[in-house]
């Protein structure tokens, strides 16, 4: 059977019209889209329908993470967290499960969840490995085998990293680095590398994976393992080196008829954000680009959502096209159910601002516009991203019952000027 | 007795000195900076030394608002306020009370408070006005009197909104705004201008405001009547005719050797913050720039603390030198307690963020990115803005304790990588 972009270059199906009608723009610039690589619309078949488009043109997108580790294995937890991210508008969310019944809470995930779902496989066979000995005896079985259980199960997108390299790895080694490697697929593979002195099996056999990418319709997120974890290392050699890779992956992705998406930064000085977007654009032939973050400072742990919201409402600003959200507790612990809304706010609100830049789609703000000068405040509270938070807020403080708010009381600007301005 | 901006063009004071080393700058590079009016020390004697230097080159600052309303008329609580903003890192704290006994809250808060003291005078004399009749019967002795109390109280400095003239006012009257004047001040006296036909007293009297400033060596901080209060209606005719009446006036304040500061939107797109900060810088000849927000989206009532970092940041990055801090309770009432920390931390990551591009000031940073790399937490904590909520959040999630987090519990990169990587 062809795939989605194989299918999208001989004309519009079902899902890119679904898609585009969701966007409020042509097929025509959907289904070119996809067909070039430059949109995609992760969906695996078993997981059914989740028509959503990222990519070039498209809202820009956001993800929550969500799944348990060690310390915090219940399934109901992230089932809750899943239901408050489905709630307040998640585009995606990815299992990032290492710890309980991880199969069992993968399934659960995907059977409840009726947007994108995405999954980072090394993650279970890495830990599987640990747990037994060392994480470096992962074999390439283990990889592949880890890859195709995920894609049976319905996963619609998964991370592979495979631009961790011996060549990237030796960049990494000749580094300045603070704090060498973050991600913990990367981590993973670069121990993997160092202790076995081979190539990245996920790199190497690369034609393997994009055959299983095939079969199952996976959307591959090209992950970004030598991410800067820092301010000091960010857009530095290995970081580059790994970029470089992915875009050359990329385009094998393509000619296979493989949907793929780049992953992104991480810690990035806010001047640097815009030279990151534009660098993926171009050496990476226009993918999506997918970023966590970027984080524009290392100082605010317990507030990451807001430092992730200013990079990545500039990012998106730039091209980036996905935004992974990142909670109050980034740095610190797992997230609870309060976190993963604040953070996945956080991230809506940055969005949204990229979009007002690059689509100029103001219909919502100017809505939120004429709500606030009529002071109709059951209409604001039906536009805000968070209803019942806004509501809170309004309640809280009037001691008497009026139009304006105990802000301002009763020497409110919009009553004043009401009084005495007729406009010509 | 000559003020400090005379002080400054004839040499070095100590005020000056303690600013300089506290920005770690040259006391040349300040001194110059404060006799060309290009960085400011609002500091009324009064009040004693609060030596804190704002403008070209020094790090952006962060103001905290706080004060009663009709609604929410208690001091303690404002003192509460208060303690929790000096002890976050405050800059500058404005009071802005309409409720209660003014006076004795303003007195009280410039009594206790060791850092920068602003006030918007109008705010008591229009609602004075107002409680009696209505705010158009402000006489202008009224205006000047509220003025020179505030001054004599020991205010530093104070927001005066001489940019509404007739000639703004026929602009704000011909605009397609959808929130036309969204600042208390603004309305006040743009009702005032509309109702008596005449012009406003502040603009018309300039000089003696000037005189007034002099005396009691008032920083003057020409507020921005006209910003926008809606994305759809940033950077429009009314906003920039008040923004380039006030690069006359910043001239004329020179000139009287008064120093003075302007302010900004408001609510801006994003991708128009860095042209704001352009304009101002151009049109006000470098005179220091004190932003509200600026707000990148309508739409996240109970979260503006979050679009006011993301625009604060950016603008930030591009020329502004002073952020008002939003709370999360922007829009909808008075902020409480936690809200004021929420602001404020909000506020100084985007200060922080700023201060990174500008001045590649990155050792904080550095010293995190350490801490995390040795996984010591008792040093991250150190480092954090806000530690006592970092502290509480690693140790939510741990049971069991080691040096990773429950995010990765056992699989933790660091850990991981530290194993297998030897650096050349």
């Amino acid at each position: 059977m062809s795939s989605i972009m194989e299918q999208a270059a001989k004309g519009v199906t079902p899902l890119i019209a679904e898609t585009a009608k969701r966007e409020g723009i042509s097929e025509e610039f959907v289904r070119n889209g996809v067909a070039s690589g430059r949109i995609v619309i992760p969906n695996n078949p078993i997981h059914g329908p989740v028509p959503c488009a990222v990519g070039d043109g498209m809202r820009i997108k956001v993800n929550v993470n969500i799944g348990t580790s060690r310390d915090m294995p219940l399934l109901d937890t992230e089932l809750e967290k899943l239901s408050v991210a489905l709630k307040y508008g998640a585009d995606s969310v990815m299992d990032l499960s290492t710890g309980g019944d991880i199969d069992k809470i993968r399934r659960t995930i995907i059977s409840k969840c009726g947007v994108i779902v995405g999954t980072v496989p090394i993650y279970q066979t890495g830990l599987t490995a640990a747990r037994k000995n060392a994480v470096v005896d992962m074999t390439e079985d283990d990889l592949f085998n880890g890859f195709e259980m995920h894609a049976k199960d319905g996963v619609d997108f998964m991370t592979v990293h495979c631009g961790i390299t011996k060549e990237s790895v030796d960049w990494l080694k000749n580094s300045h680095r603070m704090t060498d490697v973050v991600s913990r697929g990367g981590s993973f593979l670069t121990a993997w590398i160092l202790h076995n002195g081979r190539e990245n099996p996920l790199y190497e056999n690369f034609d393997y994976l994009l055959e299983l990418a095939k079969k199952y319709e996976i959307t591959l997120s090209l992950g970004d393992g030598f991410r800067p974890g820092c301010i000091h290392d960010a857009t530095d050699g290995a970081q580059l080196a790994e970029l470089m890779t992915l875009g050359r992956l990329v385009k094998r992705c393509r000619k296979a008829g493989v949907q793929s998406m780049v992953e992104g930064p991480g810690h990035v000085p806010l001047d640097m954000v815009p030279a990151n977007m534009h660098l993926e654009k171009q050496l990476c032939h226009g993918a999506p680009f997918y970023v966590l973050g970027p984080l524009v400072t290392d100082i605010a742990p317990g507030y990451d959502h807001i430092v992730g919201a200013i990079g990545g409402a500039v990012a998106a600003q730039n091209g980036a096209d996905f935004l992974c959200y990142l909670t109050p507790a980034e740095h610190l612990s797992l997230p609870d159910v309060d976190d993963v809304k604040e953070g996945l706010i956080a991230s809506k609100i940055a969005a949204h601002v990229g979009d007002l830049c690059r689509r100029r789609d103001t219909e919502l703000d100017d809505r939120m516009a004429t709500a606030r000068r009529a002071l109709d405040w059951e209409k604001m509270f039906s536009i805000a991203l968070d209803p019942d938070k806004a509501r809170k807020y309004r309640e809280r403080g009037c001691t008497e019952k009026e139009e304006g708010c105990s802000m301002c009381g009763d020497v409110c600007a919009i009553k004043i000027v009401d009084r005495y301005l007729e406009k010509k």
